[in-house]
């Protein structure tokens, strides 16, 4: 193991290389044509047989070890956010409003490391490695899926995966045992009242008193409806209704989130989100139609590989590097892997004041400290041994 | 007065004519220059002196009578809509985008006639009469104000004026004492919170939240703290806050309308929405910035001159003919005119399903039945003879 | 009519005397039975006919004229109200938790006074009056309508009653064509929902949060349901539920009235009352059981003998005494009367600040300026008179 | 340690016959005396040296071990509930209105049974146990403060107790590291409008429509300020104004809970009801005055401790014995122990159907599996035993 820490240490020049290439050239989801052709080229370079073409733009490299044991795969997703760069550095995106302001570059460059290092060393190794090179986390219905009924988790034992995360600062990695990220749900409810003139509000149904109550009456659904020790949100977005301060408006249309981490609680806030919807509608003598649109299901980590990670968390990257991450409020399609195999998701904490690493991901100053990706990689490649040396054991 | 009528009936046909002239060359209010000439142009043909240029577009016609007596002002206003006709009559406008959708060239044609008809029997008034011409009375602050204040009362002693109203059957006339139309105000409250991530709305401060709730508190203003006997409107006809689903908007604005009758709760209703909006943004910690725009007083008819048009109006067009005006929620900026002189504001039916003219005011298809027209000037031209009769005594 | 006014003011001390005796010995709704014999002793002495027990404690009295004409009815209320006196006066009531506080002691009094004036002379009348002493005023259903089930109108062609009305100034009277007083209903509205721990709401259906919106909502009623140019109240009075800090309320009543003019916006209020109700508790998966209590109905003056009123008051009183009634909130059976036969309902101010007759119908420490009395019986006889001499017609 | 276990199973039918002595003989908080004066014999009885009155009914027992060593306490809740017993069985309680409808009762009988073991074996102690026994658990302040007050924790280096639970099934325990169980905050608004005629809302400040408002608004604390990911609750449990169906509520209460695990969180929310509270009242003109009552602290248990708890609890109980707690939303003063020594709260399955143990905490028929109280009396021993073992270390 510690070999091959130090081939990640020698090949760290590398990997930034490699992430402000990426960076350089971001690809929307759904369009990493160019992103997956590098990505195999880098493969293919490093003697790792490919596939691609995986359920859309996604790659797969299979590294096979020395000797036999489990296959373990390590994913990174490769997609970059219709946001304009507006850093000033000498890497900014050359394609105007698109941006790796989500760190997916360097998930991608870590897992070339990763990839690169495992590669030096696979005589050693007493099982397989899949890198999972994976497009479109950022837009449900997102890449993971199609790339899992394209085979990519065939043969695969467990599976990990990291994100780097600027909110945790640089040198710390965080983890959780069961729900970690949130299933992050859309809704979209169309108010249908009936227009007409502003002073004779007797002869119309307004749609703006309607879907003002509606968004009033959502609240009860966390204040009311949904357990209090588990987390939920429900948050409308966007309220837009009415042309003219005289007009009474026709309709109004509401979008909005919901957050949760338990399927059972997610359910029950749909129902409750349309019961609300029909009944403050029906109120009025207007119709809400509701379009709950499923987004990613929560990231639940399997409690054993979660033991797994405080363990090896803490052996490579020391005692104090570790700890127990809250629960995010972010969604992650990596949650599909984690409903087909064991594994675990990770953040690796990318923030640092003194590189400007301090924006929010999806701000169009957004950066990283490049240094999270040598532990990152260190990191992946650690719960993939120790996957192998207890057979899958914790 | 006999004989003045028998003018008008002679008249129609002319009366028609202007009206489709006028119908077919609509310009928008403070840009009514040709409609200006045209008036002048007709006005000297009939031999009235003529002022331009009063208060922007107004145009003054004075007809000194044969006789003494008292002044009395006939108004119509000139101006049209920025709304595409689209009837498909030989007289539908030629300006494409503007229209005469509110009845305003009927007005003016009206008062062609009765200024003709006045014109044919100037020896035996006793009296004089100004016809006065106002331009952009569809928006405020409206060209009453202007005109007053460049003399157009000046030497007046009573005022009146017509509205064609298809609502009212044509060969119907309606008016009534004291409160006839409503003030009609506007609002614009800007929320501001704070915006942030639609999973950390505790991170935030929600102004969609604060808006929704204060459209919710703003309904108490009419259902609590007016005089119930009172009619009162608050409607808020625009409600725009965010631009995703899964983003707390940071501002939302929300714009409407209030509808009084009667000054003093036109003023309690203003500071009460301005006490509900400052606390319902301070509740949650937004801020909440109300601009009040003062619309047009309400039309105040003085219950002498109403009487006078139920007089007049029954020895007219007979007693069948007239009725006690409901409320009407609309505004007019004739309250000006009534506000410093006696007077009355009068409706004259001129809906008919016979005619197409069935549509509501402000519609692309609006239409009257110019047989309207005559009612209206024998009524203008009736008022002006009786108020000169009796020497402005009821 | 000048004679009969004398014998008025001959009789005054008279009814002062006889309206604080009735005080001294006030009754409830239902139970008028020492009253009602009062009543049919007086009026024998007066050589009036009586017929008592008509629908409950009614008594009847009946004056035939010297002369064939019409008969006309005058009506006063009897019933006093649950209230303590706590006036200091020598003529305070005697009964403890009963108290005339809404003057019909002195609506008795004066029919006494103006039945008395008649009977002098009732050699001089062109017709009959029926004296109509009605109990249960206060309590719906009333007295009015088993009176007249038990033919209390029958021969009766036309009625009129009064209110003293301390609101209204001493010397002064009121009336209005059409609507002048307001329906007034009862509703209860039961919420039943599901008790638990307070700690716990999402395992119960929390009554308290349902009865809130409930409340919240009905609102809308007045601010958006309601022609603006109608006067309606929707009040809630009494809202009760739950008895810990702790425990969430399975259970919580609403109780409330609603005021209204017009029996078609009577109804769609109760519409959307029960409207409103049932999507409140359904949208949190509560019931809300509403029992709407029908009131009295508006009471609406025939035209015609509201134009008898402003002429008549105006002869007796002068016409600076004489004003048009705002709409009164409160509710009267006399309602009923005025759909079965023209007549006219009318206000005499009975407050004056120098006689302590300044408290609010119905307050302990109410009292009226008695010389109200007096204007009452004159324009009770005049309404009378006048209804006679012109056999009907105003 | 198997030797003090045989000894509990001798000492259980004792055990019972004291838990059902007390279960009839109830004294409300704060009024213990005799269930105090029984304890201190019972203590006196087994040879243990007492303290009595402490902290008010407080009594302690102080067993010296054989051996040098740490100090451990353990505690059990004395006081009784103002319920009324609705059991049938023979052990009812025998004062009226007055019931151990939580368990306390046999809480109490468990430390007897452990204090009589212990003292049996008080040689071989390598430290000492104080048995502390604690009034007025039920009601804030509670009995705790004044105890500690008192010196209850002089000389003591840890403390435990349990609580018997029946919502968990006999034969399970369970706890956890951290938060375990709510503060308990109470608060009662007071809303101050002004009280009117019901058809006049227009003159009134209506304290219900406020007070609607309010609860409504409230539900935005824990819908938009808390943190999602921590539990929160904001219940109002009771609401009462008005006496009349048309009679507008000058003021109406309401009265509600707050249950928090985090005193940032606790505070936060105390800010917001007072904020909402404040500007929802001031919104209308009228007042809110809030009494915010702070409850117990939230019982949060010494991680170190916890992790003893999970590892003791399952060698004495077996593994699957042992789960960890959900967040409890009762709260308990235990907390202000935890507060001053390291130590651990712990639930004890006490749930049985086929004993009919199948009510809620306080409900009137609430009954335990006494069985549980051999577990419990084991577990506290153990805890005890394992801290002196390890001289306080985990």
């Amino acid at each position: 193991m510690a070999a091959i820490e130090e081939t990640v240490d020698r090949l760290y020049t590398q990997m930034v290389e490699w992430r402000r290439y990426l960076h350089q050239h971001p690809e929307l989801s759904f369009h990493e044509a160019e992103t997956a052709a590098f990505i195999a080229k880098q493969l293919d370079a490093l003697g790792i047989s490919v596939r691609t073409g995986v359920g859309g733009h996604g790659v797969l490299g299979y590294l096979q070890g020395g000797k036999p044991g489990p296959t373990v795969a390590l994913r990174a997703d490769i997609d970059a956010l219709p946001i304009q760069d507006e850093k000033a550095c000498s890497y900014a995106s050359r394609t105007s409003g698109v941006m790796h302001a989500c760190g997916h570059d360097a998930h991608t460059a870590t897992l070339f490391g990763a990839a690169a290092a495992l590669a030096e060393h696979r005589d050693e190794l007493e099982g397989n490695v899949v890198f999972l090179f994976q497009p479109a986390e950022e837009i449900s219905p997102g890449g993971a899926v199609p790339m899992i009924q394209d085979g990519a988790l065939d043969g695969v034992d467990a599976i990990y995966g990291v994100h780097l995360w600027t909110p945790f600062p640089v040198g710390k990695i965080a983890s959780k045992a069961g729900p970690l990220m949130a299933a992050a749900d859309e809704f979209i409810i169309d108010v249908k009242g009936k227009g007409g003139h502003g002073g004779l509000p007797h002869q119309t149904v307004d749609s703006i008193i309607v879907a003002s109550h509606l968004v009033v009456n959502l609240q009860t659904i966390v204040s009311r409806s949904a357990d209090p020790t588990e987390a939920c949100v429900v948050s409308v977005g966007s309220l837009h209704g009415g042309t003219s301060f005289n007009v009474i408006a026709e309709t109004t249309r509401i979008i909005g989130t919901v957050r949760t981490f338990n399927e059972d609680l997610r359910r029950q806030v749909k129902e409750r989100l349309e019961q609300i919807s029909a009944h403050t509608g029906a109120m009025f003598g207007a119709t809400c139609t509701v379009d709950y649109k499923w987004g990613y299901p929560p990231v639940v980590n399997d409690p054993a590989e979660a033991e797994r990670f405080f363990r090896v968390g803490a052996a490579v990257l020391g005692d104090d590097a570790v700890f127990e991450s809250p629960l995010i409020m972010a969604g992650e399609d990596f949650a599909y892997y984690l409903r087909e195999r064991p594994g675990c998701f990770m953040f690796v904490g990318a923030g640092n004041p003194q590189t400007e690493a301090v924006y929010p991901h999806h701000h169009p100053k957004f950066d990283i400290d490049e240094n999270a990706m040598r532990g990152s990689a260190k990191l992946l490649i650690s719960m993939a041994l120790d996957y192998m040396k207890h057979s899958g054991k914790c």
